[in-house]
C-alpha cells in the first residue's frame, strides 16, 4: 500500500489542501523529499491565487486529483541546496512558477521549452519523477530541481513578485514569440484580470499603443490612470468596437470563459494576431472569413520556458514590473475563492504564506 | 436607367452567365470597356473552373448578383495595349486572377498587396470603377488595368497553368507568408482538389515532405504515384492518424466544407501552424487547448498581391509547375459544375474558350 501524504517523505510539510471537488481547503499534513543533490529546498513567504487554482480545485478541466494542494506563483528564500547546485546562495530569494520537472532531454527541454515538454511536471497535482504526488505552493516549504528555480531581482517586492511566475511569464512569452514587443505598434488586451494587467505594464514597457478591452466598465479609470492604458474599449459597445475595427496589430485575449472571438478578430489590422492564453472548456466558435480576408492568425502560448521565464524576471526588475496584488492571510483563501469566482479582485490575490499560514496549524 | 450589360460598353463581348442562383449558365451578350491608356485588352483562350465559382453561381455566401459571368482562372493572348503600358506586348501570352482592379494608394496596395485592398474589384460580380459590373473568363475577351494583368512563362502550356492564377497563388502565398518553404520540413495538405494538388507540387519544390491528408482512400495512388506526394492519410483512419500525430511542422488546410480542426491540430508539432485557405460558410469549431499547450496557430490567407503571383508564375516556369486538368469545352460547363459539386474532378476543369465558346453563339 502507498504510504499517506504525511509519511511518504522524511521532511514534514505543512499547507493547505482540497479533499474534494467542492474546492474547499482546509489545513493538509504532508511531506517533502529531502534535498536532493540537484535540488533547491524553499520556505515559501507568497504564493499567488491563479484561475487555474480555482479551476482545478473544482476539477473543472476533469483531471484534478485530490488531496489537492494548489499553488504555482511561489516566492520564498533558499534554505538549502544541493552539492550540485552553484548558482544559488541559502538566503536568495527564489522563485517556483507552473512547473517543477521535465525530461530535460526531449526537442523542446534542449530549446529550452521545458513548458512545451511532454513529461513536464507541474507543480502540483502531477505525478513527480518518484511516483509520489506534487503538491503546490499553498504550503510552507517546497523542494525542487535547481532547473526549475528562479531568481528573483533584489529590487523587487516579493509578494507583488509572486504573480509574475505564472501570469508574468504567461503573457511575456507569446508578446516576444509572436513579435509583439515593437515600439509603436497597437496592442489589444482582452479581458482585465490578473494575466490581463501584467500584459498592459508589458505592453507600455515595450512601448506598443495598448487598448484594454473588457466586459466592466468599472475597470477604465484604473485601466487609464493606474495601469497606464492609452485606451479602454467595453466589449459590450458595439458602436466603440465598430470605430476601432482594423486598428491593432495584435491582441492578447486572457478571457478564460466561452466568449465570441469575431469582434477581436474584427478590431485586428490586416496580419493582425490574436493570442489565447486563457482556457476556455469548450471550444470557441471560429469564423474564418476573417482569417482568410485579413491573413490574421490565432495562436497559442502556455507559460514560457525557464531561460525566458527568468529573463521576463530580469526585464521585471529593470523595468520595475509587479502585478497589483491583494495580500491575504492563509485562513482568508476560501473567501478570496468565492471572489475570484466573481473575478471580484485587483488583480491578484497573493497569500501571505509567511506571516499566516503557521497559525492554521492544527 | 442603366443600360443593358450589351449596351454600356463598345466592345461587343460573349460569354456565359447564371440569371439566378440555380447557377445554370446560358449564352450571353455583354459588353467590354474601350482599351484605356493603363489598359491590356486579352483575346481569352481558356479559363479554369474555381470551386468558387461555383459557390458564387449559386449564391453560397449571399452576395452573388445576376446576371453572373464567372471565372478567375483567365489566360489568352494581348490584343491592344494602352499608351502607357510597356511591359506588354501584343501576342503576348498572360493571365488574369481573381482581382481586376484595386485603389491603388492604401497601405496594402503600397505594400504590392492589392489582395487585401479594403477597394479591391473582383474579377466578377463585382463593381468596377466605372460604375458597372464585372464580368469573369467564361468569355470571349476581357480588358484589364495593366497592374492586375501577368505574364505566363513561354514554357507553361496554357490551359494547364490558367489554374495558376487562382488555386496556385492561394497556396503558394501563405507558404512563403507563415514561413513553409523551408527544406527539410513536413506539410501535410489536406484536401486533394484543385488547390491542394498544387500544394502538392509547391511542397516538393520547395523540399519539403509532403502528406496528403484525404478523405478519398482512392486517391493514395496518385497523390503519391502522380503528384509526387511522400504519404497518405486517410482522414477517417483514426489508427493512422493517431501514429501521425505531432509529426508535422504544417498543414494547409483547403477544406471548404465544415470540418473538425482538431485532429489536424493534432497532427502538428510544437509550434505548428494551420493555414485554412478554405472558405466554410458556417463557423469551425476551434479547440484552444491544442493552440495553447503547442504554441500552435491557425491562420488564413486569401490569394496573394499581384508581384507575389508574377513571381509564383515564374517560379512555375522554372520547376514546370502547371495544375492536373481535365479540359472541357463551353457547352460542357454546366455538367462539369455538377461534377464539380460531388469533387468529380481530376483536378481542375478547363474551359477551352478558343476552341468552343464562339461555337455557341445564339
Amino acid at each position: 500500500m502507498a504510504k499517506s501524504p504525511e509519511e511518504e517523505h522524511p521532511i514534514k510539510a505543512f499547507g493547505f489542501a482540497a479533499s474534494d471537488s467542492s474546492g474547499f481547503l482546509s489545513p493538509f499534513h504532508f511531506s517533502r523529499r529531502e534535498n536532493g543533490p540537484e535540488d533547491v529546498s524553499i520556505q515559501i513567504l507568497f504564493c499567488g491565487v491563479c484561475h487555474s487554482d480555482l479551476h482545478s480545485l473544482k476539477n473543472d478541466w476533469g483531471f484534478s486529483r485530490y488531496p489537492l494542494v494548489p499553488g504555482h506563483e511561489i516566492v520564498g528564500i533558499v534554505t538549502k541546496l544541493g552539492e550540485n547546485v552553484k548558482k544559488f546562495r541559502v538566503g536568495q530569494n527564489v522563485g517556483v512558477g507552473v512547473i517543477v520537472g521535465s525530461c530535460e532531454k526531449c526537442e523542446s527541454c534542449e530549446q529550452d521549452l521545458e513548458n512545451y515538454c511532454p513529461r513536464m511536471i507541474f507543480t502540483y497535482g502531477a505525478t513527480d519523477k518518484d511516483g509520489t504526488r506534487t503538491y503546490g505552493g499553498y504550503s510552507d516549504k517546497i523542494v525542487v530541481n535547481q532547473r526549475f528555480v528562479l531568481n528573483i531581482p533584489d529590487n523587487l517586492p516579493l509578494d507583488a513578485a509572486s504573480p509574475l511566475l505564472c501570469a508574468g511569464i504567461t503573457v511575456y512569452s507569446p508578446m516576444k514569440y509572436y513579435g509583439m514587443a515593437v515600439s509603436g505598434k497597437h496592442l489589444g488586451v482582452c479581458g482585465l484580470g490578473g494575466l490581463g494587467h501584467v500584459a498592459v505594464k508589458f505592453g507600455k514597457a515595450f512601448g506598443l499603443k495598448v487598448t484594454v478591452i473588457s466586459s466592466s466598465p468599472a475597470k477604465e479609470d484604473e485601466a487609464l490612470n493606474r495601469l497606464g492604458a492609452d485606451a479602454f474599449l467595453v466589449s459590450t459597445d458595439a458602436a466603440k468596437i465598430k470605430d476601432a475595427m482594423g486598428t491593432m496589430d495584435f491582441i492578447i485575449d486572457t478571457v478564460s470563459a466561452v466568449h465570441s472571438l469575431l469582434p477581436l478578430l474584427g478590431l485586428l489590422k490586416l496580419n493582425g494576431k490574436l493570442v489565447t492564453v486563457g482556457l476556455p472548456n469548450k471550444p470557441l466558435e471560429l469564423p474564418v472569413f476573417p482569417l482568410v480576408f485579413g491573413r490574421k492568425l490565432i495562436g497559442g502560448s502556455d507559460i514560457g520556458g525557464l531561460k525566458e521565464t527568468q529573463k521576463m524576471l530580469d526585464f521585471c526588475g529593470k523595468h520595475n514590473i509587479t502585478a497589483d496584488i491583494e495580500l491575504i492571510k492563509m485562513d482568508e483563501i476560501n473567501t478570496a475563492m468565492e471572489r475570484l469566482a466573481k473575478s471580484d479582485v485587483r488583480y491578484r490575490f497573493v497569500i501571505d504564506i509567511g506571516n499566516s499560514l503557521s497559525a492554521c496549524k492544527t
